[in-house]
């Protein structure tokens, strides 16, 4: 049987045998620290001859956490549709004790968590929008499952489902069509500050600001890309980057892991929509989408107890066509040259 | 005589004939967006001939606004050692009123700022570490005279000054060692998510957070690169990026524009030295730095009242050898492959 190296079947490009979670006392904001030097990198087997994510290499994965498959095909054998793997090289491991240490004046705790790749087809096919509407809703009901999955767990208070699509945007040199997810032991700092702006608005306002920007977008119109029985595509109106896209649901709901079924069945359709008409006004660029959904509620009962009037789960889709300089990443003040109407207007010449 | 086209002499990549200053409703971060499309981009003279930021090629630039040059020579003329000239196409213009406008449920403010290119050598030299720490001083002052200059003006609540080193890091194709800065009507969210950690940990322990960091990190000791009269460079405990360093000045300070002479001195000599550092340790990678000092105190009175005692300037180096993935632009939630203490080493042994 073979083997892929272990520190290449993770599809992320890293490969940590310790890590710590730091805590930025200034900012709040958290990282992953490898603690130990990355070993060395070994070559590839070329990838169309041993893709561990085709059906019929499931030997090549860790064993599957989940999969959508026949009721006649057994666990880790062929006959799956989507099929969720953990990740062989992991940047954070289930295993441990979740710790609180403080190390001199800073915070850190333990590199417990999770970090799992989500095989979006059996065959090798490199972009989502190359499947049926009805796979990708698969692929979506598959996040919904590892979310409330890993919420049961209480040191996991946040889970990162995202996809890098090619290298430009993050991607591992596979090219089999996947998405990930990283279950951490805090919640994102991006995540937390629209937790915080959602609640200062309601405490305002009392009404959901997510809600309300929808409203608004609807009634403008120019930012408007796609509007469905359950969802509206937009651009944000303060878009960091060009062609960024938002996908909200109509439905005010603060968890993504409670869409329901025909919720799911649509946004299969949104999003094969939307990402077919990014590529194709954009010469198939890299991107980036990241769910946003609640953090788990389990542990922080008290905490974030407004957070299903405040929260609405969306997701962001991030192309990945623009030099980032480098005072954008210094001051979180971004420039974007082609404004959000535009971008729309484009787009929708390609729907 | 030779005019490099409008287009291409600003060195950040954009050009923006109509810019609005965008507020996101749900994170306070602002987005500079170009309202109109961008003109095409006509080709660029070699730069070898015709580098605008060479001695002797003055006219090919606009009027400079300040220089440090020979009391005998002319504005404009030769004879200058550092050269702050407008940028050709400015992301921002100087000219006209700020206004705040309400757009739906949105906040903007119209394009107004400055966007200003420090011109750091007469000479063609690309890396600053090539200057002499004397040189590089000069370029210090002529930021802190920019600083103090534009904060005159009540409508410039921030000005960034930052450096692009390289294409990978976000400079264009200009070589000639040169930095920027922005002057802008809203504080970016970094700065602000920093000037409110600093002044929660004020009115807890009733120090400042960054001369606790300083001293924790003297104490700790496997951080800190330099140490010199005046200021210590260290890798931040929660450092985003692989070899990213923080500069920061021993003596309490909130404003860099308040520096003195004897600190700039010393600064110059602290930035040859670890950018000469950088570049032996990890092959001339591209970086940014970024100043980070206080937003312009005459328009906010009141608002920021304890800023001088809790914020403490602050200069970050951000190495760009690593590949961002999606996730981490769409959460805030970083992985570093490389432990601060382990660059550290690495780079002492090239100071």
């Amino acid at each position: 049987m073979f083997f892929l190296p272990l520190d290449h079947s993770a599809t992320l490009p890293y490969s940590f045998d310790m890590a710590e979670i730091r805590r930025d006392i200034v900012t709040d904001a958290w990282v992953i620290v490898q603690t130990e030097p990355a070993p060395a990198q070994p070559e590839l087997a070329p990838e169309s001859e041993r893709c561990p994510f085709c059906s019929g290499h499931e030997a090549m994965t860790p064993p599957e956490v989940f999969s959508i498959r026949d009721a006649s095909s057994q666990p880790n054998e062929p006959g799956w549709l989507v099929r969720v793997v953990p990740s062989h090289a992991p940047v954070l491991r289930v295993e441990g004790e979740l710790k609180h240490h403080g190390v001199g004046i800073h915070d850190m705790v333990t590199g417990i968590g999770a970090n799992e790749v989500v095989i979006e087809t059996p065959e090798h096919v490199p972009a989502l929008p190359d499947l049926a509407a009805g796979q990708i809703t698969l692929v979506l009901q598959a996040y919904r499952q590892r979310i409330n999955d890993l919420y049961q767990d209480q040191r996991l208070r946040y889970v990162l489902v995202f996809k890098n699509y090619r290298q430009g945007a993050g991607a591992s040199n596979f090219t089999h069509s996947h998405s990930e997810l990283i279950a951490l032991p805090a919640t994102p700092r991006l995540m937390k500050d629209e937790l915080t702006g959602a609640r200062n608005y309601f405490e305002y306002k009392e009404r959901c600001l997510f809600c309300d920007i929808l409203e608004n977008e609807l009634n403008a119109g120019s930012r408007v890309l796609l509007e469905t029985p359950h969802f509206v595509v937009c651009a944000p109106y303060a878009s960091r980057f060009p062609y960024e896209l938002t996908v909200m649901p109509r439905r005010h709901n603060y968890a993504y892991e409670q869409a329901s079924d025909i919720e799911l069945d649509d946004l299969g359709r949104v999003m094969k929509r939307t990402l077919g008409a990014l590529r194709a006004a954009r010469d198939d660029p890299p991107y980036n989408y990241v769910l946003h959904t609640s953090p788990n509620l389990l542990p922080v009962q008290g905490y974030w107890q407004t957070i299903k009037d405040d929260y609405h789960w969306h997701l962001e889709i991030i192309p990945r066509t623009k030099r980032v300089a480098g005072f954008e990443w210094g001051s979180g003040f971004h420039i974007n040259p082609i404004a959000p109407e535009l971008a729309v207007k484009t787009l929708k010449g390609k729907l």
